[in-house]
């Protein structure tokens, strides 16, 4: 019997949650948690594997030999790019959990844009009954960016509630029951949407690629609320919104109303205007948390694949950055 | 060619969205709208068919004849105890869109208290980032009363989000994929639910049935909010409940929150204590309206199986109540 590799963990999530997972995770190779100050000096070099999100400094230095890299997250925007990277396979975390979630989080989002649960919530304060007939979910257009795992549950959801459902990824995928567009056709998918959902990886493509230019193409005098103006959803990654273009589009009616889970800057600054647009839903980053027993399962399941010779699930493109 | 009667009209809703729909409705036999004050002494001993929401108390006097009566609504409380009601066949109005509405409604209010919208809205207001870790929806159980045909499709979409949905009706009812439970089941019902949402047609059995007694016997310390308490929705009707129990249940801690669309008197009166507390959403018995185009070609449908001799659909037992 050899001796199997233990699992390097530099998690920057809830340390205590980390800590009561590793409790019972990796049962036969054990885990060498960064977040214990027991291990500050640990030599790393014999480690195998790395579970990690926005990593120290100089992890991969520490951990010259890895074999294999497991994001903490769906993105990888926390590992690309980091000084000292190896190039050895890199896998994202895509759990059952994460994706329903994420899923109640859009189709909840959705429906409260869709029955303007804003405006309700102001009469109920002023105690006014005042009724309101909303568009039926199929005669509003939800527009998905990002046609991911994510994505592709969201959007069955949504349709399962009656909403029309339309979908945009840089290349064309076909998906049963959606019409989709690529790259060439985003505006004409741009112009159909009511209610936009942001579910794209960061990438350098997809950097503030929900900016003014983009708000200004979405389907205007829509059957969504008084003045009938579309709505942007976001629960992908906040560097790729240019966060003024929002508060200026609320400002200006260009969007009739958001919802946003993800900032550029995060926590979401006291200071931000933002907070104070009760027609924007801000949501601190926890649309879907990543379960940490579900999380270190999958590392597991991988590691077995990865071992075994066999090949690895949910493996990350590096050219695609995602 | 033989002159066909036409439909009489007494329906208290918005009076101008009635008059429209009335133009195009009923093109071979024209209708009677009460309404309208040209038809006032209109003599209608000779009206077959009637479409009715809180009649005149004079109209059965007026047209002792009718052969069929149409409820404007999926309940047909309004009707049913009127003085001089002919024991003729009743129709209730059960349409694609009232249903799809309902259940609209149904799964944002079972997400909204699933996923804490208040507690969020009130971090925003307070520019606080509390970052919360709601249970999937899978660990939450939704308790349907009433099993009728908005509760079914209610109950199926809320399983498509992935709630755990059981039921409970009068007498027993069989429906796949959903544990149910009868009247004698009440209690066993009541103790595993965590979401009650009632969808129950009002009759003598229904009137007062939530009460401080059911809610004391929902699930408590449950998967719900800080406090795991049960939360109790209701869109069926608003004397089902007694508001006073309500009230206290919320103040008291017995519920967690609430969602209403009914109340025992409508509008809500602005001095109910209801329209204070956060935790409870209320909404103008705006869930499903009534759409009145819908509405005229239900019942110029269900005149044309009654001309033709063939059996009416969504037919009232008036022993049951509806």
């Amino acid at each position: 019997m050899t001796s199997k590799s233990p699992v390097l963990v530099d998690l920057k999530f809830d340390p205590k949650v980390v800590a009561t997972a590793l409790k019972t995770a990796f049962p036969d190779r054990g885990s060498i948690n960064l977040a214990d100050p027991a291990h500050r000096d640990r030599d790393l070099t014999a480690v195998d594997y790395a579970l990690l999100w926005k990593p120290a400094p100089d992890l991969f230095r520490r951990a010259p030999n890895l074999k294999l890299i497991f994001s903490g997250g769906a993105g990888v925007d926390s590992l690309i790019g980091l000084d000292g990277l190896p190039d050895v396979p890199m896998v994202r975390f895509v759990d059952r959990s994460l994706t329903v979630r994420m899923s109640e989080w859009v189709v909840l989002q959705c429906l409260m844009h869709l029955r303007d649960v804003v405006g309700h919530i102001q009469n109920q304060r002023k105690r006014v009954w005042g009724k309101q007939v909303a568009p039926e979910a199929r005669e509003v257009t939800v527009g998905m960016m990002g046609l991911g795992v994510l994505a592709q549950d969201a959007a069955a959801k949504l349709q399962a509630i009656g909403f029309n459902v339309i979908g945009w990824s840089r290349s064309a995928k076909q998906i049963k029951g959606m019409q989709t567009f690529d790259a060439g056709a985003l505006d004409a998918f741009l112009g159909r949407t009511d209610i936009l959902v942001g579910l794209l990886p960061l990438t350098p493509e997809t950097t503030g690629i929900y900016n003014a230019s983009l708000f200004a193409k979405l389907r205007r005098n829509g059957p969504l609320g008084a003045l009938g103006q579309p709505v942007f959803i976001n629960a992908g990654r906040g560097k790729s919104q240019v966060q003024a273009d929002i508060t200026a589009a609320i400002e200006n009616g260009v969007l009739g109303g958001a919802s946003l889970d993800v900032f550029e800057v995060e926590p979401l600054p006291a200071d931000d205007p933002l907070w104070a647009h009760e027609n924007v839903i801000i949501t601190p980053h926890d649309a879907a948390v990543s379960e940490e027993y579900a999380l270190m399962r999958h590392v597991e399941e991988q590691i077995v694949r990865f071992e075994r010779g066999e090949p690895l699930q949910f493996l990350v493109d590096r050219r695609r950055g995602y």
